[in-house]
């Protein structure tokens, strides 16, 4: 029995676009081969600082390019390091672990349905040190799917204001929408000056080109670039200029509808198998991005599901890896193909007990 | 009056085989894309990491590729961070910031014209806490262009096996040998179990491919591969692949060919006009590499020269940026012309006061 992935965050092999991204590679290099195949700005190849600036309203050298989005954290991690991060919970493992790493004193703040919860933010101001920033990925969250309110939005960047505080809105997935209207972005709402935004093209183009970014305040770019420069010289320019390359010629729109497409239909698979299999159970429904929250029986442990789930042949992520509760699991439907999906949630489901009856 | 530059130890822009790797781009991604544009594994692309291994008879697993080498540099530091490092003097200054930022209490010994002074440095071993390791470039070294005597590397070796030493040999320059004979590694002296090895391909394809490698012992590189993970999820793989194309075509050693030849007219043009022009200053004498270590009179200070000479039309590095005497200077030979090189010693010389007679 083929195991069946609900584990794996990435992007389907189909949805990358590999003959294109062929073409621009070698073109960038005929064209500009001196430039991305030497040392370079430490900030990133500079024609992808304008596209993203421009984007963004801001200046191009407000833009850090960075190796993955996840480097860019790493250096906000360094530059933060020892001081007090607010996080919602749950949330994506990796910055924990970075953050952690670096003696940050980690709060987390509690979410529901709508995202992260502002009075439970506004608490946890009240009491302890200024946070240095609060780390939240306000649509299609990792892991929860769930996306923040636009009411909610606006209050906390009142409260970012108010405070005087730093967010960081992390927002890879937000143009892998199948449905419905785009809230703003917290940077929007803000302006550019408490919100630092970062993204990346891993889910718009793909993720081996390790392309990420952050939209930063000008000093603390500068401070980040100066990080760059001591870890790596200069990034991989050949990457961004590729990604430039699949801007430049108007890819972008196009293979997001491709990849919209293709992941809206996993989505559907998923969310009718949850409702046909597991109807006594919860889970969000997101309307992009690429995981699922799946809330089971208060008596799930899902840490022991799991384990017997592999053996079923199906994996996921337990919640408890995000700072979840014990029945909770992170379902991703990026990966697999919608019969996958249906056959992942009819293994997974002949393992759940139904709750107990009153 | 057109600025010379001999502070840039990067390759003249036509080092670079842009057409061939232009190819080996798109090909790549062509026949490989799913594996290259996707998430993929933290230690690298696994056919290099073979051709490296295969290289130095080691098994894959024990080769770490990062986003260039420095990379490496930093999660070896992360790793021993708060320890005790033995670096020799001068040194390639990126490494000593590296380690200083990850509070590495860094004990610098000295070296002279064969390279690092083994007595010197067992002097060092006796006083102090054991060190996590020494660091040493021993070929054409960065940044005096010295290499450490074929003697002096048997009994660095002995060294590290006596007090059980680890030993970190940066060698990115070792292969760019414009004539004589390649003293062994010590990573062959050892057998490769006390030293680590790094390289990387920025002076032997393209740095803008950004790959450098460690070769570690097993566990070590676990560690780090792990911290690799946390840091970036995946190098970027497209320039790894990139970099083997271009090897399993057989292209490496027509291109050092070419880069041997271009790099040693500049070292010829460079040692000629020094001893034309400066006729009371010591040099280095590389048989490779990028670099010449300039000994000015005991009297001349190199910042205050820096200044001048600047304005004068041409620059350097001064020596103590890389813990080196005041009266030192770093010329990198590698980026400009033959005739820029004449020319900005031309100038550097008109600024520089002989030695006061006896």
């Amino acid at each position: 029995m083929d195991p069946i992935s609900f584990a794996r965050g990435v992007p389907a092999p189909e949805c990358i676009p590999v003959e294109e991204l062929a073409d621009c590679a070698r073109e960038v290099i005929e064209r500009d081969g001196a430039t991305v195949l030497s040392y370079g700005p430490a900030g990133g190849y500079w024609p992808l600082r304008e596209w993203i600036g421009e984007r963004h309203g801001v200046d191009p050298g407000r833009v850090l390019v960075t190796n993955g989005s996840l480097q860019g954290m790493v250096f906000l991690a360094d530059r933060f390091a020892g001081k007090r991060v607010i996080v919602e919970s749950p949330t994506y493992d990796r910055p924990l672990k970075i953050l952690a790493g670096r003696g940050v004193d980690v709060t987390a703040v509690a979410m529901d349905d709508e995202g992260l919860d502002p009075d439970a933010l506004a608490h946890a101001l009240q009491s302890g040190e200024k946070p240095a920033f609060v780390y939240t990925i306000p649509t299609f969250q990792n892991p929860s799917g769930r996306t923040l309110t636009p009411d909610r939005r606006r209050r906390l960047v009142e409260l970012a204001h108010e405070h005087d505080l730093l967010v960081l809105e992390d927002d890879p997935y937000g143009l892998v929408r199948f449905e419905g209207e785009p809230p703003p972005t917290l940077f929007e709402l803000d302006g550019g000056n408490s919100v630092i935004y970062s993204s990346s093209f891993s889910k718009t183009i793909a993720p081996g080109v390790r392309v990420g970014y952050f939209v930063l305040p000008g000093p603390l770019e500068q401070e980040l670039e100066a990080l760059a420069v001591s870890t790596y010289i200069t990034p991989v320019l050949l990457g961004q200029a590729t990604v430039f390359e699949f801007l430049r010629r108007g890819n972008l729109e196009p293979n997001l509808e491709r990849v919209r497409s293709l992941l809206g239909t996993r989505r559907d698979a998923m969310l009718e198998a949850l409702e046909l299999e597991l109807p006594f159970a919860r889970w969000s429904h997101p309307e992009g991005g690429y995981f699922i929250w799946l809330e089971l029986p208060a008596h799930t442990d899902a840490g022991a599901l799991l384990e017997r789930a592999g053996e079923a042949g199906v994996t996921f992520v337990k919640g408890a890896d995000f700072g979840g509760a014990s029945n909770t699991a992170r379902l991703a439907f990026s990966f697999v193909s919608p019969d996958e999906i249906r056959e992942g949630v009819r293994r997974l489901a002949a393992l759940v007990a139904p709750p107990v009856p009153a």
